[in-house]
Formats: structure tokens, C-alpha cells, sequence
């Protein structure tokens, strides 16, 4: 992209993603040049005190842009299927946080702190990896590098936000509702998440994994630049309102001390090692929310393998695990 | 223990787990002739209806009882440290749910669907294991026995009634003012619980596992009566009230298929198979709640390793965790 003093920027999609890259934008002073916010449908939302107004989308809507960050999850009739290429034709650098273009050979998919090299292979699409690969990528890139990582045992704490705003509220008012002790009716989720667990993001595949379990097989391969990283997957909703948290468990091909892994983390980009478990320090969904970076804690040897490591790895899945990431992206064009 | 027509029983505790115990009792019709329950000071309880009255703990207590069922936890001045001892020596079989004597070798640690047998060995006492080994080793040891497990990998998701009443009354009162925007004062918790994790269960040991993770370990090696399996364990605190959930990831010596797995736990005593993702048929802690099976879904072959399979199993950590596994025991006698 060339080099400019301002960016004209257009953002998609006003859900909880869209809505904290408009938050990002401003608190990281982005260059942007003009502004405009896109949905279906015509409105005005108030963001930190700012308002914005909203307009409806259109292939026009994208002419004079320089990026366009879209903030939807995936789907055929999703406004990146439909508007992305549109954008392109019209001049614009795509950067889509949904799931519709992440594994297209000619699209780089990127986490600043891995591999931003491959923004520059882009053909006009830049993919922005699932949630729950990123937060992952950034805590094991750094142990790949120096032993080689073989295979990835992970089993993931996802909270509610990271399916959408409509999904927070509900946590909310089941939980009232069971607090209550009145009945509880899910709408947006198949079972009662309050109080309890639910093991299925997104839809089975027909090899009994999620499509959500496969993201972090598919997406971690390529992120990483490795094919031969084995993953194992088993990701959870939990009760949790922001961040995702996740329990990894990894054999590597060299040795390497569980201090060798803490020393290697506490000078990783995007990295806030918190580790020290005998005074109770580990990473947590509450400290973790509207934060930027990755924490990871309860670095650990494991010996039930030649060379293991278990960790624990939380991050705020709307901000490092979307938003942000978005934005690093544009800031590397 | 002698053949007999009705067996005097002694409960010493009457927290989550000994409470838990009066109910199993009846609801199993176990032939109790008199009922004693001990607890540190007098008072009168009721469950279920039922009015039960406490009597001081004492080594004469025991005196003519054949049974004696303690609920405690663990701690060098806990009951079972001090009176289990005495209630031997009074003639009783001590089943103790506690975590002192588990590791001792001349006590049996028994699952009954798993080592009954094991239960003959006993010199007086007999230990009844920590909850989430319970529910893990009663899914695995039917996979066992026919392919030999050499791995185990295991994250739990861990209910907060494993840490006794005034911790789910905690769960409790602290969502009630996250939602009513109060502060959070946790007490019993060393952090907030609600709408958060902890991975954190029990003190941490020098090898920067928790005591809970290494339960998880030595216990499992035990009852399966196999240390050569090796054990990798995580375990975390949930906002879920009663049930733990573990994700279970195996690596066998011999070549299983998901189906057969099906096939061994369909007819594996105390396991509920609920496994049809395509119908979003899977395990959840509000549908173990109360229930005495322990229940496994999401049956899966792992290919990033040669024989992988990886579950998910739930139970009702009070019940088969705990209450109905010692009454079970009792049943063996």
C-alpha cells in the first residue's frame, strides 16, 4: 500500500468486533483519514461518548477507501462473501475477521507478532485468524521457533462474547433468571449457559470435531508456516462474559526448561508472562478483559512425554482475538 | 466385615459431601441399623425432610458401630487423621472420603466399577479417591483394559461444590452482585469466581503442579493398578455449582476406533453414553447434576498421534465425586 500521511478507512459491521475497532482505531491514533461505518441498515451509535453514523452498505459505499476492515464472523450471505470483492475492485486493502477467506492459498492469513511478512503477499485480501488461534499462536510462535513444537493438546475456556453481542446479554439474563430461581429459556444459545458448560462452538464436522476445532488445526498450520504441527482440539463455552482462556499442552522436538519457555515469553511481542503460582499469580478471564495483550501463566514441565510443556493462555478474545489484530494488520500496510 | 442383616453406620461430617452421604443411604435402602452422625459440636440437621441429630465427635462414638463413612476432606487435624484410627480400633471399617490415607499403600483406593476387589486388602481403612479421578478412571478403564492407555492428557472444569457449601453459597452471593454492578469481595475464593476461572485447585507443589493436578496422577496409577500410565493434568476452578466436566485426551497401544470406544461404554457399568453431536446430544454439568452415573459424549480419534481418542466426561463431583462412590464401597463390604 502507499505510503500516506492518512488512511481512508471503512468499517463493517457494528456488533461487538465493529464496535471495538472503531475503539481501536482511536485509542492506538490510527491515521484515519475519513470514516465510515457500514451495516445493513442506516443508524447512529454512540461509541466511548463518540457518535458515528452508520450507513447502509453498498458496492459505492467503498469508492476513495484505502481499507476496509469487516468485522462479521463468516457466512455465504455475510457481508464479506458478498462486498469484499467489491471493495478490492475499487481499490480498497481488505482485512476480514471472519472465517470465509482465512484458509484461500492466494490469501495471507496474519498475526503481527508471527508472521507479518505475509501481509505482503496480499492480492487485496488480508484474513484476520479465529479468536481462539490467535491468543494460542502468539504464546507458542516464540517455543516453536527455538524447539520446534510437534504437537498441540488444547482444550479452550471460550467466553460468550466471542459469539456476539445478542450471546453477552443473554448470559446475563439467564443468570438473573437462575438467580432468581425462575425458568430459564435459551434463545440464542441450544442449552442454559448460566452455571453451566457447553462443549460446541460453531458446527460438527463429520469427523465428530467442531468447525471451531478445526479452525485451530487448519489455522495454527498456516499461521505458523508448518504443516507438520499436529493439533488436537476440544473447545468449551464457559459462563465467562470476555476473553478466552485456554489450557495447552505441547511436545516439542528439542528440549526445553519450563524457565527456558519463561525466559523466551517475558521478551515475546504481544506477551505479559504472569507466572508465579506461589503467590497466586496466574492469567485470568477478568484481568485479561480490554487488555491487548496475550497472558500467559502456569508454564510448566511436563514428564508424561519426552519433551513436554503444559501452559495457560488468556487473552480478550474481541480485542487481541479480532479488533486488534485487525488493526495491527492494517498498521503493517 | 461380617455377613449381616443390617450394618450400624457412622457419617462424621455433615457438609456438602456428608449430607450427600445420608441422602445416598437411603435413597440406595442400604441396611442400616443404627445411625450415628458425628460432626465437631451438637445440633440437628434435616435432609430431604428427614431431621437427623448431631452428636459431638468422640473416640467412644464409634463403640459398637460396623461402618463408619468419613465425608472430611484431608488436614493433619482433620477427623479422619484423629478418629479413623480409633474408630478401627472400635471395630468399624472407616471409608474415608478424605485425601490422608489414599496414598498409603496398605490401603485400598477403590472405584468400584473399576478395582472392587481391591476392597478385600483393606486393614481397617479403605480410601475413597478425589472426585475428578473418580469420573475419569470410571470412562477410562474399560478403554484400558482393552487397548492399554499410555497417555493421559486432562483438563477439568471444576464445579465449585467440590470446595464445600460455603463456596457454592459464595458462587452464589458474588454473581448476585456482578449482576446488580456491585463489588466483588471474594472471601472463601482467593479470587472473583463469577463469570471468571480460576486454574487453581488446591496448594501449589514444588514441581509447579497443584495438589489437585497430582491426585489426578498418583490416584489414577493406583486404582488402575498401572504405573507405567503417564498423566498430564490441568485443573481449573468454573462457575458451574455442582458437576465437574473434564476434556480427556488418550494415546493407546493398541489400535481403538471411536465406535468401539461407544461400544465398550454403552455397556460399562456406572457410564451414561450421551454422544450424538449431530443432534447436539454431548455431556453438560446441569444435566449431571444429582445423577449417579458419570456421563461421556464427544467421542472423537485424535490422528495427531498414533492411537489418539479424546471425550469429554461429566459427574456429579458430590455424588459418584464422592458421597455414592463411598456407599458403593460400603455396598462391597
Amino acid at each position: 500500500m502507499k505510503r500516506k500521511s492518512k488512511y481512508n478507512v471503512v468499517v463493517v459491521g457494528v456488533g461487538v468486533v465493529g464496535i471495538e475497532m472503531l475503539r481501536v482505531l482511536r485509542q492506538r491514533n490510527f491515521p484515519v483519514g475519513d470514516l465510515r461505518v457500514l451495516a445493513r441498515s442506516t443508524r447512529e451509535i454512540t461509541v466511548d461518548g463518540e457518535k458515528y453514523s452508520v450507513k447502509a452498505i453498498s458496492p459505492e459505499a467503498f469508492d476513495g477507501m484505502d481499507i476496509a476492515l469487516f468485522a462479521g464472523t463468516e457466512g455465504e450471505k455475510g457481508a464479506a462473501v458478498i462486498y469484499a470483492p467489491e471493495a478490492v475492485k475499487r481499490g480498497c486493502v481488505v482485512i476480514d475477521n471472519g472465517a470465509d477467506f482465512r484458509m484461500d492459498p492466494k490469501v495471507p492469513l496474519v498475526v503481527p507478532e508471527v508472521n507479518a511478512a505475509d501481509v505482503k503477499k496480499h492480492k487485496g485480501i488480508i484474513a484476520n485468524p479465529n479468536c481462539s488461534t490467535i491468543q494460542m499462536v502468539v504464546a507458542l510462535y516464540p517455543i516453536h521457533r527455538r524447539a520446534r513444537i510437534k504437537r498441540i493438546v488444547v482444550t479452550t475456556f471460550q467466553s460468550v462474547s466471542g459469539a456476539g453481542q445478542k450471546k453477552v446479554n443473554e448470559l446475563w439474563e439467564q443468570s438473573g433468571a437462575f438467580l432468581a430461581k425462575k425458568p430459564i429459556k435459551p434463545v440464542e444459545f441450544p442449552y442454559q449457559i448460566a452455571f453451566n458448560l457447553i462443549p460446541q462452538i460453531d458446527v460438527f464436522m463429520d469427523n465428530g470435531y467442531t468447525k471451531e476445532e478445526m479452525k485451530m488445526v487448519n489455522e495454527t498450520r498456516k499461521i505458523m508456516g508448518d504443516d507438520s504441527i499436529k493439533v488436537n482440539a476440544t473447545c468449551v463455552r464457559v459462563p465467562v462474559f470476555y476473553a478466552h482462556s485456554e489450557s495447552v499442552n505441547i511436545e516439542t522436538e528439542k528440549y526445553i526448561s519450563a524457565n527456558e519457555v519463561r525466559e523466551l515469553l517475558l521478551k515475546a511481542p504481544g506477551v505479559r508472562l504472569v507466572d508465579d503460582p506461589m503467590n497466586r499469580s496466574y492469567p485470568m478471564p477478568i484481568n485479561a478483559e480490554g487488555k491487548d495483550d496475550t497472558f500467559v501463566g502456569r508454564i510448566r514441565r511436563d514428564d508424561s512425554v519426552k519433551n513436554g510443556i503444559s501452559m495457560w493462555v488468556v487473552a480478550d478474545n474481541i480485542r487481541k482475538g479480532a479488533a486488534l489484530n485487525a488493526i495491527q494488520i492494517a498498521e503493517l500496510l
